[in-house]
């Protein structure tokens, strides 16, 4: 049985567990080492180490304290690991805690991130699911059930020093052309919340004072929330550093494409079970700059569809040029429309979409001005019919159900 | 056996058939009308026209005529149906003609139309693809071959007066904040090569002069090149006009997500097979602003990937915030960077992107700054080992085939 | 465009067309030649030569000849091929004539054939299939319609003389063992109606009389009815005699597993577009006896099933040991009694089963005494919901439409 | 977190477990009871209950005690359940054992129960199967690595008293046919090794004397064997006695169609997690004899396939009637040659078709007198090429690996 070489205590603060971190740091000390072909289990906290519990109320989910995230395990320094090599990572499996068969979908205050349609759903809301083996459903959400792609939102290998200096260089120039934006336009370093492993004294300032923040997908994958990255696939990460230091948590039991609701899929604690190996001299050998992965031989077959298009031309009839984000929001609209005329409250189809296997594609993007992106929702996920026939739709729900909401306070 | 309601004659001029249009508006008269629940054939031009030939000279892609496009088949007339309807389309069949199979993918100029990848691929090129049955090969790109995903680029009904005036305005809008770009921030109404069917003289001149151009999908479906709208799905179209009005054309034997060469995908001349039904009221009922659909029971399944990343930093290392266009770029260029190690020229391997059934996925757009875009590559279209391994690539191809190039003109 | 090398005429008696013939016999002069790598299209009669006609009467499928079947188109000499290669064959295409887009299914008399369930509809019973471009519907089969799973019933290549022996001893031998039985246990060969291509005189007499009856698959694949070696499928076919000798014929628009109706698919005319490649020496190479092959990437993904036991008790009560074609027949009763609750007559279901894209799984065959094979119904194919479910079914059909059936004449 | 209602303790004989059966009788104890709607996780031994171990020697296959098995879980009592209804059982997911990470695959002696290639595989052989997250890998099959479809080979409710008289009539009727053959033709009861749950004394010998064998499948269900009941799928169990009584047991973590090995799949031992409902009365609403079932949502995707044709032609070349079971012999047989190609001793190749998601179709019983089954291998289980190939395979094993094998004792 394969060893778990890093463990978490749920009951116990993140901040306390010397194989956790949270910021992205060349200088954060290996947590544990393995050989190329070991195979371990690694736990894992969820993104917020533990701020949204389960629950009716959003409260937690509107005062959540996003300088913490995400919480990671690790670094995982693999024997032999130099910088150019391409660390092969089999995920061969990814769970909940038995103690802990639950998740969270939350939609953020505009005023504390926001999410993809945040100007429609300006305040925190929060639904809970539940884990039934391989399926979940929410006493928040009715009428859905499915089966879990489960994945890891945020995986990766530390970053060398100088393309750490890249991205503190890179987002700062973008934060600094509207710095007083809400919600900002990037998350700057922030030593105060950082948890820098094993990391102690003036070290630990200097690198917290400028490690990375988590949040964006960056060269060397990081949170990508790239729901196809679930358990059986295999990804080829860049290595910068010594020993590679992989890192991983933000474990999802769901999500859509897209993570629309940013906070996010169905968010959990859990483990996940890995395997290693390396490719020397990866990186020049297949002209790798981000991670590329082959998708699992083992997810959800959910593939009948309803697709919903959206073009560039935004809610108030604005033309955009060849906008893929504008687009997918207008597809995501179109679907959350649809759904109403079921019975379905607009937060409820709101949270389906974010956490559901719904697939996002990039339809047309040449065809100017319009982008098309498309909205592939997976009808056999509802335990009614939602197909469209020429005697319109049936209510199915009574509205009795909602997702809890937590107004801002003032 | 289905009728074939609309007939082309591939060496006539499509300005001579009157069953063809090239722009939008309500006032293009039927070209010929069936009923409910009716199936029948539509011949249709490639998009251009007949513009491009079956040669190794990319010279008439470089110096195409695009005010001409798209050249349309329609529209047809559906007895009954009401602006407010759903018309409900199934794609029976698609086929090229026998006596034309063959299709052409290009690159334009950037000064004339350019593409995704316009500045990376500033000047014309073109490959052309033969259609073997159910499966195509190009002897300017070697060692692919692939099943056709067939699928109209462009379809849908007629607009009202109301959804074409505010189609001209937002995009005028558009154009007038930067004229002079090149290429062009959208397409405006021009007369002068307007084909409107039937209409004749000052009827026309007026129609022609107000006409949509063909090339941006809109709120109807339209050039949505969208690749899974491909033979054997059902598509639901909202109705704006009194018979609906159903017009098609930019037949393509396959394409990716993005349809990143523009022109485009595997363009070719062909028939289509349809089938149409009502919705009554199906607008309201459904609250459709764009088409919906369900894809094909029959697709080629090409489901082995190689997946890149893309993120929202472009080519120069400039951050973006949330750009899913930016991101797409990132992973295709991946793409490419990745086949130029088994020998592909970098043009072959576009042309691959563009014409191959690549998946382009939205697979993150709210962590800030950065969108995480997927790009999919089927491995088993390749006739040769494309994975990654240890030992490293393995060069296929000696590059004594290429895809011809067009210089720009001085 | 790839050259049609044999052509048939619908309305001529395949008797007079020299590329035709019905008998497997090494003697058989090529019909047609041509070069590994070569591509090309033949055409072929239905697999009866016309004996069955588009109407609503069984008394052809009673009456008829099947000492005549199956008309073939070739065999088609592939130059270089010799005794121990393997040819590959890559179906690119299979289709019906445009003027003949319609097959037939139907039950034999117990009679004249029988079939699968013959103790159970021991009569001729005919159903008509129109082919409406990918799909099918039947006006005597209601409430279905399905992708065409298109293939070849037949197909393979001229055996030895050695070959030829050894299946008519073995045959014979069977036959030998009940004689009078009624259908036979195996059919012998049959000169008065054999058609051996273009042989004439004493030679034809000869090899007529010794000629292999059609009607079993054999080591050389012949009538496999394996409707997975559907268009998009690579076979790797036995080569037993100089040039190969490659015949086709008996297209089917589509099967379920098993062809239990034995008239049997979708049964049509049309047409066949191949390559051909050759591994020389591939039989020993690979250790090949009967051919393999690789289902296509590109068939009806018809995959939400329901999944029906059978066990090897037969109806009678009595229990066999390990036989699997008890075990079938029973899940196909089973699924035939279930769709009887929906308003289907019995021959419909069962016509269902024979035409759909059923799989029959060899699911258990060693715990004694009792085989289990299961019957996967695809309940996509279906227009209305026939899931079980607590409120019991709904009779969707009104007993108006039936299975034209033919009694047996005195 | 669902509650576990039936503990297993591996290190105790399940003869002391109160709550395990191994033998079919109505008038068995529920062991434990539940309410529709119910789940609940059901803990099991590995069928033999222990008698194999994790080692590299045979004896334990050879000398296992068949009488014994199998070790059930249950009855487990559905609160309202009577006969005539259907208990609908979702399998939300199953396992191994934290402490019991391992399978094993076994040939039994043909003195012993033998196999469906018994008379090639005479003696006792066994590998043992490691389970690494959601994939396996054994130490005696080199170069092979699979996913698991994980399911029960044995799920059934009670029969009643008349359903047991009439099984135990029956089979005694065909063991009488041939009483001293080695196999036996059925297994009869036998009382000396029966485990009736929680009966006692006089009841308990008379309900032991009666109680069906569990080895063969029936009207039930029972020991199907059949792979695709994996988890995720959804299975409606006729209903025979009051509160249905349902047992499982036989965990196997990966098969091939027929499970040809006898000992059969992957074996483990683990826990189930079921949720159950009732269909009232569902048996005559749906005229349901045996089981049916939905397939699973989540399943090893393994779709490139070599597909091997067997005909009902002996391995001595005598003529069989339509008899799939010869037929599919000859299939396996024909997969066994090839893989011996590629360095595969025949023994492993034989262990590969018990034990990967093989599929076993029954293509062809119609065509007198040859039935044409085919065995479906994955080829993307392997971690070489095994497609054929003009240059020939290559032989990528020593054979210095080998599956351990115990000779019969004099």
């Amino acid at each position: 049985m394969a060893e778990t070489i890093i463990k978490v205590d749920l009951k116990e603060s993140p901040y306390t567990n010397e194989k956790i971190h949270n910021r992205w740091h060349p200088d954060i000390p290996m947590a544990v080492k393995v050989k190329p072909g070991d195979d371990f289990k690694i736990e894992c906290y969820d993104w917020t180490g533990g701020q949204i519990e389960n629950n009716d109320d959003a409260a937690d989910v509107r005062d959540v304290d996003l300088s913490q995230v995400h919480f990671l395990s690790g670094p995982v320094g693999v024997e032999g690991a130099e910088p150019g090599d391409l660390l092969v990572v089999d995920i061969l499996d990814i769970g909940a805690f038995d103690e802990s068969l639950w998740g969270f979908n939350g939609f953020f205050s505009k005023k504390n991130g926001g999410g993809f349609l945040t100007d429609h759903f300006p305040e925190a809301q929060k639904s809970i699911w539940d884990i039934n083996g391989m399926f979940t459903k929410s006493r928040h959400v009715p009428g859905v059930e499915y089966a879990g792609l489960i994945h890891p939102g945020l995986i990766g290998c530390l970053p060398s020093k100088e393309l750490l200096d890249e991205w503190n260089t890179r987002e700062k120039a973008l934060y600094d052309t509207e710095p007083d934006r809400t919600p900002a336009l990037a998350t700057l370093p922030y030593a105060e919340t950082a948890h820098m492993g094993t990391m102690q004294g003036d070290a630990k300032e200097k690198a917290a004072a400028e490690g990375a923040r988590t949040v964006p997908p960056r060269e060397h994958g990081g949170n990508c929330d790239i729901k196809d990255l679930s358990r059986g696939s295999k990804i080829y990460f860049p290595v910068y550093v010594k020993d590679a230091g992989l890192s991983v948590g933000d474990l999802h039991f769901s999500q859509g494409d897209g993570e629309i609701t940013f906070c996010g899929a169905i968010e959990m604690a859990g483990w996940i079970h890995l395997r290693v190996n390396l490719i020397k001299g990866g990186m020049e050998k297949y002209a790798i700059k981000n991670p590329i992965f082959k998708p699992s031989p083992i997810t959800p077959k959910y593939d009948d569809y309803l697709i919903f298009e959206g073009i560039s031309v935004d809610e108030g009839g604005k033309q955009h040029y060849l906008d893929v984000h504008v687009a997918y929001r207008q597809a995501c609209l179109n679907a959350i429309n649809y759904l109403e005329k079921f019975g379905y409250s607009r937060a409820q189809a709101y949270a389906i979409l974010g956490t559901a296997p719904v697939q996002g594609h990039i339809s047309g993007v040449v065809d100017i001005p319009n982008a098309c992106a498309t909205l592939w929702l997976p009808t056999d996920i509802f335990e009614f019919n939602v197909q469209p026939g020429a005697d319109g739709p049936t209510v199915e729900l009574d509205g009795s159900v909602q997702v809890p909401l937590a107004p801002d306070l003032e």
